[in-house]
């Protein structure tokens, strides 16, 4: 089986530590091919990033051409995904909703830890999105936004896992999230300082990726997600316009 | 006081309806700035499309300058929406917003009238973004997806008002929200046919945009909607880039 | 255009207060009307005194006639809010109304900071009654319940703007709205304390109302909002048993 | 045990049908007495009517005295009943929160039927009121208005139950509620023809007083349903100036 | 009228206490009949424990026979509710439910204060699955697990009326639940401490039950309520069997 | 790996066509351990059942000892589930909630076809306990409740693609959910007859599992969901009190 995973941010250095995740968390069978969106932001952290990374993640994949079984949009705002959703048919999966998804199965309300107020909103309206914000306990954000995972792991870890224990405390949250793509390789130290499943997207969208293929189900050929059918388009790039001007 | 109204689509034929239904609806002292986007689809019917047009969008507003007070995105998925208001400092307007917001003021439930059944997913998303769900009594579409507004208005308005009329009868709506930039100009139409209030977005956008720029708000300085500040992007055409590079 | 704003409490100095901010806030073709309920509580702080203002408000309405376009409720309960939207043909729009929908259009959750513990659970049942309450983030109260708003403003705008920045801080408010009509002249001051947009009801009031005059949007024949109809009442004074024995 | 059960309608016919329904309900240590209010709508079937009869009733109880233990208010949109809350020492109980509150207890969703449509977005918002919402599976209206339950009861329980088993059979409702005061003598009609719990307000609403009566809670000292204390008012009628001159 | 009071725990001495609670608040014609579950938890603590004590408590509530008129569930997770009510022709009352139901008729939002925090969540999950998850404040466990409520009451009365008077502060509760069967026998001195309502499940169960069985309505004899039917069971105990061999 | 599927059921026959089920949608390297509750209900069609086959299903897990990776309850009401959550330190699935959530990442709203109504009110508590009521669209059941799944797996398919596809069409369902482990064996049949993907719980169980196994999360220590711990139980059988008086 072969999983695109496509960072959505234009940061190679990402790219490379979301690619460990996904690949230490794959099934043996699976190929992880990483790709980096071609233009875009470095890191995105607001709406108006997201909106440029959600096309540069749509023709990442369509660059990608059909060899692959599944795509994974590993940036934590999903962007793209329900264009994506609309235009390919294989499976594709975000990370932040397949943490979020996947905590539904641990039990109880989950809480996502991230690195910066500002995110925090742009979460929240993900998890309603999602259709989960009734299992969402709490979204809470390190103070020491400079935390540099790749560099200390251990001091981000902490600084995580402070903030994680206090929405186990006073949110009852039976599941924490790493809100953010680059968090996603401090999982295991992060669960080693707290008493609660820990999840990150990489993994879990992995993981999810893989079972949606092995599930077999055909993409849908009517309702929202269906293929928008022969669109008439101006001014696109070849490859775009050529995903729109597809027969359904 | 000068409204930018974007059409998000690439027809003009879309824009000249849309100017005339806004300059209607304007004050006495507000002039219409029309533009059409200058890439993406024709005529936006999935979230595939809205991708490209919400990009689309902020570059056509970013092309119109600073010369604007306001900004109306007349397209009914709002394309772009979030990522102007962060971006921008003046007060950002969409149509579907506008129209399901200003609905409220009428009291009770509010029901949208389309032309296809496809969309009608992607507007209950809509409420639920904007925090309205609970005020949305339906969202029905028209069996004859091949009306045409501009060239038979009065067949358009009786296919319209028949399914408002079911949404009165049935869901108790107490508001019919017209559902398409395009169906803006039969505004007047269906509202003869229906007993209660009819609102099409574009005249809704246009006279709220009015009133936020004559409230005199400033723009956010901190939270989710601030500028993101300068920020490192890749690829980027030139005044996109701009944007992005503006000290907050 | 002429807008009558009603202060649903007796108190004619909040009249005055009121009016001041009215004015200021409307457009120059508006003439704002104020006139001051005439029974009923001098400052309303509970439900009952809300039950008692409701019917003082409606009389004050009906007792303005017919010479004008629109009314603004100006009480941050709304009170009579509803019964006056079936009651009369002209636009009616009540500050807490106006000010949390207003708030919709800058995007994120709104909070509310106000004057006493008490209203809190009021103005919450209130966010709900507007399907809003979804973006609600916040309501606080400032400790200090004795501020003088007109007599020493700064001190006063400094207790709400402190409230404000905790509801921004903890509760990520991204639109801050002062709950209390008399709070309403303090706009401009809290306003330069905060880093987020900062409403009040009655600016927003006058320029919702102003913006449905200009939609010339008629008003309902159907459903629960349409003029109740000639209805039998008993022992009504003589202007509010006119109300209901219009013909519909 | 003595409970005062008011119409807040101006029809002493149906204070004659509601106290006779009230008096079977109850208990053999209860006496009920029946009350009419003085003045205000003939029959409430708008939000408007209900304004009016709001402050009615808070009339009418005030007007009963203190030898009361409790109090129901017998017209299904529950008049004034917060407003009493807050002003009175003893259990207040509306019909309408009283038949929704107890279907709680009988498992699974309600429906309420009822007389006309104008009143189905009224007693929606009720629910929500009551934060019932998410266990009402429908509200539904006879179509021939013009039953008579006093003078040809077989006939109206036929038309009601008509609509509720097409409530339980398309929203699967589990228990139904008359929705409706003079429909509250229908009730053993209605369940002789229906196959789940039926429910009338009057009934529950005295049984529920009856409960809480019996439960010798204090009334709150704190919080938004206390007493709103001293407050200075305007205009008002001797015992209505009484109710908020008491010391709380 | 005879009122079953099954104890879901297997400690008598917990069963004691709750009798003589439910003794306390019985209407003088109402003789309550106790009964200790005959296997299971000592004191339910967790889902798993409750999931035995569920079928414990059918069992016992069938060992009692058909001479009972209603019967009040009284563990706060109110074990084997849902079952009961489908399988047994007269009233089941559960003593979580009773409490946070009858706490809607006070106004307001309601809290519960408990003993533990593992409890928090599944007290959540119970107020959603009963419909009144809008009205719940907030859950609070007191610190000292050990209060010993039996035998130090003034003492356990204190720590529970110190997170209750924080959850009215805080969340603005206006009625505080007490959540545990064994704390009922506190109510008194819990209220003497707090100046808002404050409920036990024990009181309010067997106050609802007796306003149910004086209602006199019907079981269902359809929907999900309904006796599921004669149905082929394997390996039950012969009264668990009985039970579902009845013809509906 | 090793995945004990337990068939809630005491119907082996049922258990028959869910192990074939789930051998076809498992991976290459996982085994299928099938198991049949030692007693209760043949087939779960009530919350009465449900409570016994909860205990069933937690007994028929300890049964199999630790020599598993994952358990999937196949009933599709998930007896037990929460409680075996609790008590077992590998990943539980329900197969509900397993479909239910997987529908999650096809995007839009899930309909639940199934085949009696008296479970539909069951169902839509199941989504809601679950946190996916929001994504619910409509539940509905087939007239003919005698599908032979087994026998006439045509005809049963046909009766299940016609509810689907009016849920498709009135509900604008985008996903079709099999609402019963004994028709998991008619997806593909009914997947031939649906423009939407459509799932069965049984397969969808098996790969979410699967997912977990392969995430190694390790069980919660803390929050509600941890085990227990060593608790006093009265009466039980030998395997089922083990699991209680485990340390934790």
């Amino acid at each position: 089986m072969r999983v695109l995973v496509v960072n959505s941010n234009t940061s190679e250095a990402i790219t490379q530590s979301i690619a460990a995740v996904a690949t230490a968390a794959a099934s043996s069978g699976t190929i992880i091919l990483p790709r980096t969106a071609e233009y875009g932001p470095r890191y995105i952290s607001s709406r108006a990033e997201a909106t440029v990374a959600a096309l540069a993640t749509v023709e990442a994949i369509a660059a990608a051409g059909d060899q692959v079984d599944a795509a994974v949009i590993a940036a934590f705002v999903d962007p793209g995904l329900a264009a994506c959703r609309e235009l390919f048919s294989f499976p594709i999966v975000g990370v932040a909703e397949a943490a979020m998804i996947t905590s539904l199965f641990y039990g109880g309300r989950f809480a996502i830890v991230t690195t910066g107020p500002r995110v925090v909103p742009v979460f929240e309206d993900l998890a309603a999105t999602y259709g989960v914000a009734g299992r969402l306990a709490a979204i809470e954000a390190i103070e020491d936004r400079d935390i540099d995972p790749a560099g200390h792991p251990d001091h981000a870890a902490d600084a995580l896992a402070a903030v994680g224990a206090r929405c186990i405390e006073r949110h009852f949250a039976e599941v924490i999230v790493l809100g953010g793509a680059p968090l996603a390789g401090l999982r295991d130290r992060v669960q080693a300082r707290l008493p609660v499943p820990v999840l990150d997207g990489v993994s879990c969208g992995v993981r999810m990726a893989e079972a949606l293929v092995g599930l077999k189900i055909p993409k849908a050929r009517a309702g929202s997600y269906a293929h928008p059918g022969r669109r008439a388009m101006v001014g696109l790039s070849e490859p775009l316009a050529a995903l729109f001007e597809r027969a359904p």
